[in-house]
């Protein structure tokens, strides 16, 4: 068993494809997630349920899936929006079910199609349905938070109204909380003031942080993270993704350059950065329109640079 | 007079010019300086004292920089890499002299070619020499430390010679010392502990820091020396620069990302956002070549954003 330090999520293949006009066949998403399985990369979610007219890129939501389950040593999870994704995930047997909804109402409204209130509710009944499910197949149930720290409807969102929600949704049962930047407006002092506020609210659960890098300031929120005490980051390979809002916006922030400065701060992600490095190359052969980013790849690493599992060995 | 809790430099006509093959023409070197002082920075590194024979680029330093002096209210500062080129500062009237030095001794070899107790001595002679001027034409002087966060030749850098030459420099009666990250290499873990080390050292000294953002790690290595008290940044618009070792590779942080993330963190820069990304076109025009970034310049604004500057003021 790797040593991990800090735990970060690949999320490409769902907010990184997600808005991409050409489908991805399911065989090269495959590729991907083996090849980034085989990195290190410990958790991977690897499509949304939710409907294929919607979404057709996740038409192959459950091929993908249970492929994507027979990766060895793979936690595999995938988004829901609702109680509907929830009972095709539990269907499937999918390690982690993501739940989704946005602390801003306008956000809440266009993207899932309800009050926060319902949303809420509708996470309450899926907890409820999955602890009903026998042990072994009774799947890790997250929380998710999007907009937490800005939306492109509101602007500004609250601090109160990200506490307030996160306080129901770990009520609720949460496993786990992520507190999303989705469109990529924090700043690392606003990073510090939510997750300090989440995580005084909510106890012991963990809580995880998913940054865009819309504006450049996605590793330095992960920094302002860190510091609160976050040591679980969703990222995007390459930095896939973006806004259909902001054209050439970068998406999520970028898991190679993530990786690097975690490993360089001396904090172990079990990733070994230069095969992640090498799983770019399947991105690019499958999808050659998608935009790119990673300044690792460009750059390439220090010079003697010594990874922080050799160091933390020494 | 303009409220500024952190300092921003300009080093782009410098650190970003200097390893570009085409020469910027004065005229577009001077509506640069004037179109950014305009937007609120205080301060610009203009030009390099250097043989014009080793860097074509800088043949104009004599105009630009008496073109630069009558810009109202900036601060004029240039590199020196020796006496020679504190002299031509001294007969120019400059404000403020950026010695440079490498705390590695191969980089120090390669850059300046000599030891690095002869920059320090002659560092020395430069500050004796700027002090025994007449008040009025006696300039800031700035002792510089390249490869302060790690070496392209050597690897990691020890602390040690961090705060060893930083304590030399300030010893010698630097009026400022920078503490560079010149290849990119820094982490916020590492920026923490070197930018702390030198700190309690020197004293009231203040240090500002030059990252450049080879590795993506820029704007999180901002945040990290903005904990530790650190209050002046260099940047160059558009991020230009680069490294002639690591082909694509980015250069100093992007000024335009780093104005915003200081701005939305409520530090105030004095900086305009959008009259500083209109300046990017000045670049754009006098050298489509260059590499130019910037998450900001991509993604605007976000939703009703409200300055630093007036959330101070209400």
């Amino acid at each position: 068993m790797k040593q991990r330090d800090v735990m970060v999520r690949e999320v490409g293949l769902r907010d990184g494809l997600q808005i991409h006009p050409t489908f991805m066949p399911t065989d090269r998403k495959i590729a991907w997630i083996e090849a980034e399985a085989a990195a290190g990369v410990p958790e991977i979610e690897v499509t949304s349920y939710v409907p294929p007219k919607l979404i057709p890129q996740f038409a192959d939501a459950e091929e993908v899936t249970r492929r994507a389950l027979s990766v060895p040593g793979l936690t595999v999870s995938a988004l829901i929006p609702n109680s509907k994704g929830a009972g095709r995930g539990f269907a499937l047997g999918v390690h982690k079910l993501n739940f989704v909804m946005s602390v801003s109402r306008t956000h809440n409204l266009k993207n899932v199609r309800r009050e926060r209130e319902e949303s809420v509710a509708d996470f309450r009944r899926i907890v409820e349905s999955a602890r009903a499910r026998p042990e072994g197949g009774r799947p890790i149930v997250v929380g998710g938070l999007s907009t937490a720290l800005g939306c492109s409807y509101e602007g500004r969102v609250p601090v109160a109204d990200v506490v307030r929600y996160a306080l129901q949704l770990a009520e609720a049962g949460a496993d786990e909380i992520v507190v999303a930047d989705t469109v990529g407006y924090a700043d690392p002092a606003q990073v510090r003031t939510v997750f300090k506020a989440v995580m005084a609210e909510i106890g012991a659960l963990p809580v995880a942080a998913h940054f865009h890098d819309t504006r450049g300031t996605g590793l330095a929120n992960v920094g302002a993270a860190l510091e609160c005490g976050v040591r679980r980051f969703d990222a995007s390979l390459a930095g896939l993704g973006g806004c259909p809002f902001a054209p050439g916006a970068t998406g999520n922030i970028v898991m190679d350059d993530l990786c690097f400065m975690l490993d360089s701060m001396g904090l172990r992600t079990g990733v070994d950065l230069e095969q992640l490095l090498r799983v770019r190359s399947i991105v690019r052969e499958s999808l050659p329109d998608i935009a790119m980013q990673g300044a690792l790849a460009r750059a390439g690493l220090p010079r003697n640079y010594v990874r922080a599992e050799e160091r933390c060995a020494a």
